[in-house]
């Protein structure tokens, strides 16, 4: 799964992350990564690494609202591919395929645009962070739901104790750091 | 304010701009830019284009969320320069400043990390839509709250029949396209 420059993406990960211990509730430690988005030349190198890997392997990216806008953004820009937003539920104003899911307490739902991919496009799903993989595998099925392919699902950090990638149904993901 | 791209940028975005009346209420016209995003020529040379108004004359680019993140984020990529988050109220983890608007019904709150630029930063204020002005004159105080400067507030598209720009003080605003 790594490529050459996979370690030091990794490293640009790791030196900019900030544990923020205590939120959003009390006993969870957040991991912050707006250091990482703050410094243009880590940015800049960490999306080139990235897009450097699916050159000419991906049609679009699809990016999971809201921090998954910021890194699918910058991807599909270097790619010259188009950015698919997944929303949560009543943000997207035209037809919709939907998915809810199960959290810890309640249900999420997320949405895509059913005109999002053209039939059988290669996409590349992104997010900020992988954890329990809820969120991931709906986004995948809206992907699929759309009569596209999810060529993988690329995450910037893997909270692995969390076993996101046992609900992903064997999709390829790519962390480019794990904790 | 115009340059000698900003014609064909207005026709890139006017040419991929949907309206979807009764959303997100009967009555109102939303104006979806989702289909700009997913073309991928067109969103490429959208964001070269305004890099290339901006060039080495702006050391960072705030987003707000979360729209502004995708536009931020590209431009940021491109200009080289780093991106911080204009998040909506308890969205961010580390020490904040905040500032409260009135919206039509009761206000909104948006928030910027303290250590967001360095002292006297020229900073591009980035979003999607300037309607009211309520939220983009928010960020720019935000901005200057941390000792930076707003070098310009630039948005894909003003709702001019809402008056927006006089919410934000003389600052400068640069709308790809305006309805």
């Amino acid at each position: 799964m790594s490529t050459d420059s996979a370690p030091d993406l990794r490293s640009i990960v790791a030196d900019h992350l900030v544990d923020v211990p205590d939120f959003p509730a009390p006993g969870v430690v957040f991991k912050d990564i707006t250091p990482l988005l703050q410094d243009g030349p880590a940015f800049r190198s960490l999306i080139t690494g990235m897009a450097d890997r699916y050159r000419g392997q991906v049609d679009a990216v699809a990016g999971i609202e809201s921090r998954g806008f910021i890194f699918g953004a910058a991807l599909a820009y270097e790619l010259g591919v188009g950015l698919t937003l997944i929303r949560k539920a009543g943000k997207l104003p035209r037809a919709t395929h939907s998915v809810s899911y199960v959290l810890e307490y309640g249900t999420a739902t997320v949405e895509i645009h059913q005109d999002a991919f053209a039939e059988g496009s290669r996409v590349l799903v992104v997010d900020d962070v992988l954890a329990t993989g809820g969120t991931a595998a709906a986004a995948a099925e809206l992907v699929e739901r759309c009569g596209a392919q999810v060529h993988d699902i690329a995450v910037i950090l893997e909270l692995t104790f969390l076993g996101g990638r046992t609900a992903l149904g064997g999709r390829e993901v790519w962390a480019l750091h794990t904790i």
